[in-house]
């Protein structure tokens, strides 16, 4: 295994391949709960005891869910220096990690993520959550894991569009750096990363696990204005993504789709640079994404209401990320018609 | 208002009255969310919209309490920087801090605890949760209240019995306190306190809630070994809760208890001085506890598997808090057929 630290209390390994990974968890000993899903479960030959196997999908990362995994931790009379082990893509891993972040106030949490979107989003950075009132994770925790465990041989079975859901937010994290090293390499290997070349996809997570680390490191808890830019475009997505009730849209196919949008709303207020801005909505056109998706007229009412349920306000105002150039960004507060032209299909001339 | 800090990152305030009370959260503004039980509602009138009014008592300690906190708070669209505020006894609190910790992962909270038992003990200290799977505060989150505001005029109305709930506390903390001074105003003030005096019940609070915040301050998460103290007679108690199914045995009345329990245990293993817990026994029978109840033999495997689902376990091993002598605690494993011999009705010689 490699390892290096990446942030607050978390510690990030790479393990090389599966018997790697496997030599790793066997040194844990007996008391665990592990918390899998149908697809994974699989992958764990025997499942150890206790365990928890969920259903696919993220209409399952719900309180229910969460309630499944308390009990079996209160069955087996499990301790709070019990470890929790999420072993899935990030439905499974945000369910764990809140589960774990409030079985007795809180156990230890290792997460090794088997999806792209899980290895770059949400087996770092302590956010934990549940969707809950149609609200993408209204209800969560801040709770680091102790250890996150990557195994690229685990992306082997992803499909195309698993990955594609992973690569939006690795683009998201390219355009917050000033460091060119990962826009880079995600113009110049394209073949090489849909086609899950393992040293260009540990190179493409490591490079992206740094950026976001950088923005962690500096304000854990969100509270000092500098993690805020992480949630560039997420204004939009998370709207997109609850109008959609979780169904139609993919968290990164939204999360394209919002970064877009802001990209836009950037370049009409004369905050974002035009060719940096064009640069980035072809990087998204190049990963084949649907950037210029537009609501009905009539979708409006309800993408609005969505968008109001939104964790980033401020004094009642909703907050969006924009950015100047890359690696350069600000949160402020959109018009709301404004926003509304962005997102709906304009009438024909 | 009269304030002093207590605890990390909360400020405790004691109101004069009611007057001083009101006057205090009026200049909250509009950003709150009360929570309120049945009995409390009519404390507040009007009750500022919007609010959460529910029914009274320990059962409603669940995760459906939690859930009907949460759900308002979404319908009408509040944000992160909301202030939640709990107005009630011990149920009350514990709920809204643990709502106020998991909605969007956390926001503003103010305690304003009316009964004695939420004065001296649930307020401050972080330990916010919910019963689950029959067990005491199984789920939770550490979570200090920003602001606790104490009116003693609100233990007017409290019957007897929920004053004698309180007291336990109390009474446990002045046993862990080197500093004789809550211990003399207990035995010297029985007839004051029980009549409410306000400023002897004012010192009371005062002098408990300065033993407690030291535990506290010096390990806010009970990481250290240190704030392990405040669990005295804890163990013994929540098993008993658990068992009578949070209906016979109140919190103090099972706290009593469990101290005296673990005052026995102590003496039997040599730990404890003699002449100290038999003061100490004294001072609770004084008080009116029934410090000499016992199981019958059959409630024994009950009693041991609520003991086995307690959180303060290490490493799968039950540890309990002892007392040498007044002030200086150990915490260590007890031999299970020692418990029992404790805890059941012995055979007629």
């Amino acid at each position: 295994m490699d390892s290096f630290i990446k942030a607050p209390e978390t510690e990030v390994l790479f393990a090389k391949n599966y018997d790697d990974l496997s030599f790793h968890i066997g040194k844990y000993g007996t008391n665990v709960l592990w918390v899998v899903d149908e697809t994974t479960a699989k992958m764990v030959r025997p499942l150890p005891e206790p365990n928890v196997i969920l259903p696919v999908g993220e209409k399952n990362k719900v309180w229910d869910s969460v309630s499944i995994i308390l009990k079996e931790a209160s069955r087996n009379k499990l301790g709070r220096d019990t470890r929790f082990i999420g072993f899935g893509g990030g439905v499974i891993c945000d369910l764990t990690a809140f589960a774990a972040s409030i079985f007795m106030r809180g156990c230890t949490l290792t997460l090794i993520p088997t999806t792209l979107l899980a290895m770059v989003d949400a087996s770092l950075g302590g956010k934990t959550g549940i969707d809950f009132c149609n609200t993408k994770n209204l209800v969560g925790t801040f709770y680091p894991a102790d250890e996150v465990l990557i195994c690229p041989e685990t992306l082997g079975s992803l499909p195309p569009r698993e990955l594609k859901n992973g690569l939006a937010e690795v683009i998201k994290h390219s355009l917050l750096s000033k460091n060119d090293a990962l826009y880079i390499l995600l113009v110049q290997n394209k073949n090489q990363i849909l086609a899950k070349n393992p040293e260009i996809i540990k190179k493409l997570i490591l490079l992206s696990l740094q950026i976001k680390s950088d923005f962690i490191l500096q304000d854990p808890l969100e509270t000092k204005g500098i993690r805020t830019g992480l949630n560039l475009g997420h204004t939009f997505a998370h709207a997109l993504e609850s109008h959609s009730r979780m169904m139609t849209w993919s968290h990164g196919e939204s999360v394209a789709w919002g970064v877009c949008r802001a990209l836009e709303a950037g370049v009409k207020l004369g905050i974002t640079d035009k060719p940096f801005a064009d640069g980035a909505a072809k990087l998204f056109l190049f990963y084949d994404y649907d950037i210029g998706f537009r609501l009905n007229r009539g979708e409006w009412l309800d993408f609005k209401d969505q968008l109001l349920s939104d964790k980033k306000k401020v004094n009642g105002q909703l907050r969006f990320v924009l950015l100047k150039s890359q690696g350069d960004f600000v949160s402020m507060p959109l018009d709301l018609n404004m926003v509304r032209d962005l997102v709906i299909k304009q009438p024909l001339a």
